[in-house]
């Protein structure tokens, strides 16, 4: 059961014209499952992407890279492919191959050239991609495509996700009205670095090849890059950004431009909603909760703090407890690797009530006020370190019974 | 149930010459339990410890620091006090004032002064140690304490530890055969970052207070520094060596020398096996596992792989499952940290089965190879890096749904 997170309507989704989708059974691994998504790009717009950073990241990975930067030289990106029950990671030069056998399939049926197809796969890890029944899927899928089927898509690229994940939102830009819509899965494997397991946006807006990039990353680095579950960063972390450039506004060259903040705001809007929806159905979750660390010298300080504390199997398990057992978020504190922490200026307080003070427990604490906050679905953990002026905020989920369910059985 | 971990007999603890132990029920957090433990030392010992590298420190690991400092003016540690039940971290400045007086008190009862008493507590974090319970336990304690009272002290300072942690081992030094004995405790809590949750060593060789130190620190780096249950660093994490100097050799003045190899040989030996004992007894464990990377660069990158498979949620529920998920290894070895990793030279065993070669899955990999090792109740994991010639090992367990129960329940 995802924390306070429901299933999206295919009415709330709106369609962002340039943009076609289609879904089809292809049997990746098991039968009668939506395993296989297209997602078809008109002429002339404008992607790209963030990838993980793991460095055994997967063959996809790989070629998507690959594509993207040779995608001025090739006309431009016209078609993305989607499987999952299969992640192409740790598969060696032979997966190379295989990533690349579904672009020319797509391609080739679609008229155009290989590198202007990005792959996605996404599923159990070093296993030979079954490029045979992809290929075989895709006329289905194509046949499938309509500028309605984000929900369709959503689907599609579940795997161990209990719901599926879309966020639409509307925006005017120049006195043009722009759409925004986006899709994630995640669930499990989860601490995206520079991206998500996989998450796709795309806009009617008209955005400058040359500022998509930058648009990319601050998108990824103000939401996914926030989320964590267990603290696994993938192999096949990928984030893309599609502007179709259809809408009749001036094209935004600078994300600093009043048109820019309006869009990027937008954006940034549904890109938060589809990181925080994988944190709310994370593998077992059953609470959805903020760690905003305060008082940094950097924000890069109070990162590590926040992912220390989002990472802690102690501080899950208390947390899946609802026990405020909240010595366990201070030992975090400390051992997050903040060389020159003085424990004595350390807060802590839960939501409202304010748990630990000076680093020793608020004399005015008591239990029954952090254990009615610990009952909530929703809970904000928020840390002081009182050494400067930055802050950062990640967002996590308790640790279960459910996650080791779910991981000790998941290929079975 | 701890993995391949008997309990300790009273007849298989040597008693080291020079060392008293006695345990009391003091009622620290619940009643009937063996909770307060003395070790009194004979005049002429040399003691050094080595302590957690979290941040907040509690206590009583701040007393010791300054305690030990301030060793040779005091005129020698002659006494230690052990209290499970409340790990007085997070307390502040009132925490201190609670752990100076446990030392007060058991000083006036031995005729010493404070500083040569080194405190240690272990339990929950955040609350304020009890420590009139203490001091009235004190007396019941001391008058329990003799030389053969190493198996009730490693009683005595279990929390969710199932087993008792005890070992000893003779050695000949210079003629003269001598005695090393230690005990542990652990289970939850436990990344040590150059000590564990709380270690004790004593031997009646003859050492040299100049090499004290150096030897506590290269004991805890070869052993409860190579051990990992969940990854959260205690702050409580203490490790003490005894050495009463009651042996009749020459003393040991470097640790190079043949008698100075001789004696640290033996003593890693002990200190190794309780490391692995804590990770054995791990909360919620089912399988212990040696995590060994090779062909580093350094040992430090070596260890940053190891650590990271050792820590990942997904390796270590793959293992309770027995499942041979192994890509879940290579993404943990991919995300460790490496920046310029190259996953084509990765190669991964699992004891004798060669799974992957050059990053990808080795072709004559059968899955029921895997298999048959996944269910092994010791398992050694080997990465090889294909970067250098350096090597580091670490041991962890797996991931259970016993460790979500206990650490859900852990105070109620």
């Amino acid at each position: 059961m995802a924390v306070n997170l429901s299933a999206p309507r295919a009415a709330d989704l709106f369609p962002v014209p340039g943009v076609r989708i289609g879904v089809a059974e292809a049997g990746v691994r098991k039968a009668n499952r939506k395993d296989l998504s297209v997602v078809l790009i008109d002429e002339g717009a404008s992607v790209a992407g963030v990838f993980t950073q793991n460095r055994f990241c997967a063959a996809p990975v790989q070629l998507c890279r690959d594509h993207l930067d040779r995608v001025a030289a090739s006309g431009g990106i016209r078609a993305m492919v989607i499987n999952t029950g299969n992640a192409n990671a740790g598969t060696g030069e032979d997966g190379l191959v295989r990533a690349r056998r579904t672009c020319v399939a797509l391609a080739q049926k679609l008229d155009i050239a290989p590198e202007q197809v990005l792959p996605f796969s996404t599923g159990v890890i070093m296993e030979p991609l079954p490029v045979e029944r992809i290929e075989a899927g895709l006329p289905a899928a194509i046949a499938d495509a309509k500028p309605d089927h984000w929900l369709r898509a959503a689907e599609g690229i579940m795997t161990t996700d209990t719901i599926a994940k879309a966020f639409s939102r509307r925006v005017t830009i120049g006195g043009v009205q722009v759409t925004v819509t986006g899709i994630s899965k995640g669930a499990g494997m989860i601490r995206p670095n520079m991206a998500t397991m996989l998450g796709f946006m795309a806009t009617d807006a008209t955005v400058d090849a040359g500022v998509m990039k930058q648009l990319a990353l601050e998108l990824a680095e103000g939401s996914f890059n926030r989320a964590t579950v267990d603290g696994d960063t993938s192999t096949n972390d990928s984030f893309v950004v599609i502007a179709t450039n259809k809408a009749k506004h001036g094209a935004i060259t600078s994300l600093d431009s009043e048109n820019g903040k309006a869009l990027k705001s937008a954006m940034l809007e549904v890109a938060r909603l589809l990181a925080q929806a994988i944190v709310r159905d994370g593998e077992g979750a059953t609470k959805f909760i903020t760690v905003r660390v305060e008082g940094g010298k950097t924000a890069a300080e109070c990162r590590l703090v926040a992912y220390a504390i989002a990472h802690s199997p102690l501080v899950k398990t208390a947390f899946f407890a609802s026990d405020p057992n909240l010595g366990r978020i201070l030992a975090a504190v400390g051992y997050a690797g903040i060389a020159d922490l003085d424990q004595t200026r350390i807060e802590l307080h839960l939501d409202d009530v304010h748990v630990a003070t000076g680093g020793g427990r608020n004399p005015s604490y008591r239990e029954e006020d952090g254990q009615r906050v610990m009952k909530q679905s929703e809970i904000t953990v928020r840390v002081g370190l009182g050494r400067g002026k930055a802050e950062d905020t990640v967002w996590t989920c308790d640790f279960s019974h459910d996650y080791v369910s779910i991981n000790a059985d998941y290929r079975s």
